[in-house]
């Protein structure tokens, strides 16, 4: 054979690729050269071509694409646990907002990078982010080595960011302009909501997200207030306002999703919307439950998303699958709803669907991005093993991920990070914590 | 100080006693003598006691209660993953029924052992189980230095343990004969659920249950179709049905209690009948919501069970008290509702109330027996760290155990299990997969 040589054979014990053909192998690989795939397959094939091939063998490891988490506030891993079980608006008033007014770049850059130490270490490696000081973000992810999307909330109101309205369309740009043809960080255009944009700033920054062919992201149909205000003030529900303004289409994620109706669902599908499902966070707000089986039938791609630390308060896809399985059986009492594998592509396929990335991530195919996590099968909870699916959704954690590949480059190996200072990054975080705790109760 | 000498003395960073007062200590201590504890308190107090004692020391540790799983069948680990995302009747009939037709005492005791190891992982100290080869099920708990309340379930038909029911009979007194006085294990007495068990069998084994002073432990109102089926049968909804039989006490022990009515569950409470919460189960199964919210209300004792492998499918309490936590905020649109420090303890006190164990298990202090459990919060996924109960039931996960401490035994250090041989356990599940797969697919 005349192949050229790659940079990493990874080998395990079982491979599952999430392809069309939804192919498994027993002792497979996957050959990487640069940032990509180029080839799946029988361990033992691909060994046999590039023998020369550096190698990380896990013969008790089940290969899988990395997850995509589709809806996150990344830099909200400061406010993890500082205020839980508490009414809606006064989590929001007397918690969040007064400790969001203290945020700095500093603290976004460590909260962020806090949070990807523990995406990486639980298999996610892709996530799509809106927040504040998003420069911060970007800075972290790419640091990191991770995939992202990242967006600075835009609202009518001042932003402890960029202070007035035009400035945040300033800052924008500017971010357009650093990050244009980066290999892992995208920068997005993030409207907050509908409650908090006036018609005319939705739809300017759908102008600006058309103009650089960015992903317009923004929280939808979350809560039933957030459908009964709109109503009131607009005459019309969520969805139908937004159509009005013409602000939704193939490059909109809409988060949450959760207040929909029939006709909403097939707009939604109509228009080529995409849907960012938050199951932990939807639950512990009390939000309600997303139509997600109405929604997958109706053809919309729906994605997986942990919204932030202080909604769920882990970041941990592998939880997130679980608990959407549960949810919507018992909602529909129906145990045949969402079955294992389906929430498995929506954390794969399906993300990167959501992010407008389904030709680049979410499955093992030669001429993809190398992004592949690797999970420890040996353990007394995934023993034994009939099923992939069902053992990933509904007994498999992020702490049994074993190594991470992010765009070909190993992120993470037998559990210990290679891109991230733990150690240095835990000490900032118990600073930044006595400031938290100190500023806001 | 005159005291006399310790046998181990557990120092951690943090302490959560979760006794009367909820008293937390930073840099705290637990000094055990054989079984029991005997001081808790602030680590140098305890040290400048006891200087001689053998320590073990987790200054980045969360020292606190072992936790109590309800209600489980430990042996159905070897069906983890086997047949999920069906129809229940299928579910039952085409793959656990012909599945639970072939087990051997081997495969029983091994499959416990398996989970065993598992709670072991997760900070589980004590479980209450009711199934099949209950002997092996009792056998491997005391092997694995588990605290466990075991119980054969009986029905009206042929058991494959112990063939007819009259055996079941012989088989129960045999258990309580050789377990009678055991530290660690006691037997129950099972009765399987009011649609298997004739009002004849269900009053004679609550004889039995008197007898020997044990607990009554039932599936009561897990599915509508079960209280559909009494009504026909019996005219009456299960607990009235149970309580015309004079069965409803404070032994008896309610696993599930989905399909509660207002009355019901004051019934319950009057009786001081304890209830055994199993959300993820009742989620994947779709069986329903059970009205924990208003059980608690009521005063009854309400623990958190794992139940089986097969219908979880892992047996982790971590994941249980995020899951238990979450599904009533949303089920009642209320984001108070199960506080996390209200869900921990259902998973401590109120579990040792509802195995009757309320004075010896499920909070640390003197003269209770040491059954503990130290958390490593040195990780990102637990960082920052502002309240235990938010950071234990929403971000904590059973992988994040590292000491796991049962009746004064150190079972558990630094991960690695003490009285388990996982090597060989693995190979022999590996065995019993190919059995399993080969019968029954």
């Amino acid at each position: 054979m005349n192949d050229a040589s790659v940079d990493l054979l990874l080998t395990a014990g079982r491979v599952l690729t999430l392809d069309e053909q939804n192919r498994e192998f027993s002792d497979g690989a996957v050959a990487i050269k640069g940032s990509e795939i180029v080839a799946v397959g029988p361990a033992a094939e691909l060994a046999a071509r590039w023998p020369q091939a550096p190698r990380l063998d896990t013969p008790h490891g089940l290969l899988l694409p990395g997850l995509i988490n589709s809806h996150t506030h990344v830099a909200m891993s400061c406010f993890r646990g500082l205020a839980d079980d508490l009414p809606l608006m006064s989590w929001l008033t007397e918690h969040i907002f007064p400790a969001e007014a203290k945020l700095t770049e500093e603290i976004v850059y460590h909260s962020s990078l806090l949070t990807m130490a523990e995406m990486i270490r639980s298999g996610t490696t892709s996530f799509c982010d809106m927040y504040l000081f998003t420069a911060q973000v970007a800075a972290a992810a790419a640091d990191s080595g991770m995939r992202a999307w990242v967006g600075e909330v835009l609202y009518d109101f001042p932003s402890p960011c960029y202070g007035e309205l035009e400035n945040g369309f300033q800052y924008l740009e500017q971010l357009m302009a650093e990050y244009d043809g980066h290999e892992l960080v995208k920068i997005t255009v993030d409207p907050h909501a509908v409650y908090t944009c006036s018609p005319e700033l939705l739809r300017r920054l759908y102008g600006r997200a058309e103009k650089h062919d960015a992903l317009y992201h923004i929280h939808l149909a979350e809560t039933r207030d957030e459908v009964a205000g709109c109503l009131e003030k607009y005459g019309k529900r969520p969805v139908a306002h937004l159509d009005a303004l013409g602000v939704l289409g193939e490059r909109t994620v809409a988060a949450h999703g959760v207040w929909l109706e029939p006709a909403e669902i097939e707009l939604l599908a109509r228009r080529g919307v995409k849907v960012a499902h938050c199951p932990e966070s939807n639950m512990k707000l009390a939000s309600g439950i997303s139509p997600v089986p109405e929604l997958l039938a109706a053809g919309v791609s729906v994605g997986l998303g942990t919204d932030g630390a202080a909604s769920n308060n882990d970041i941990d896809l592998f939880g997130e699958m679980d608990m959407a399985a549960k949810l919507h059986k018992v909602n529909k009492m129906d145990p045949t709803v969402l079955p294992a594998a389906q929430v498995l592509r929506m954390a794969t396929r399906q993300g990167a669907e959501v992010l407008g990335a389904g030709a680049a991530i979410g499955s093992l195919e030669p001429g993809k991005k190398a992004d592949c996590i690797v999970i420890d099968l040996q353990q007394p909870h995934l023993t034994p093993f009939y099923h992939a699916p069902s053992q990933l959704v509904y007994a498999a954690r992020g702490a049994d991920v074993l190594h991470t590949v992010i765009n070909g480059r190993l992120v993470m190996e037998n559990r210990r990070l290679l891109t991230i200072d733990e150690e240095a990054l835990t000490l900032k975080m118990q600073e930044i914590q006595a400031r938290m705790a100190e500023k806001t109760t």
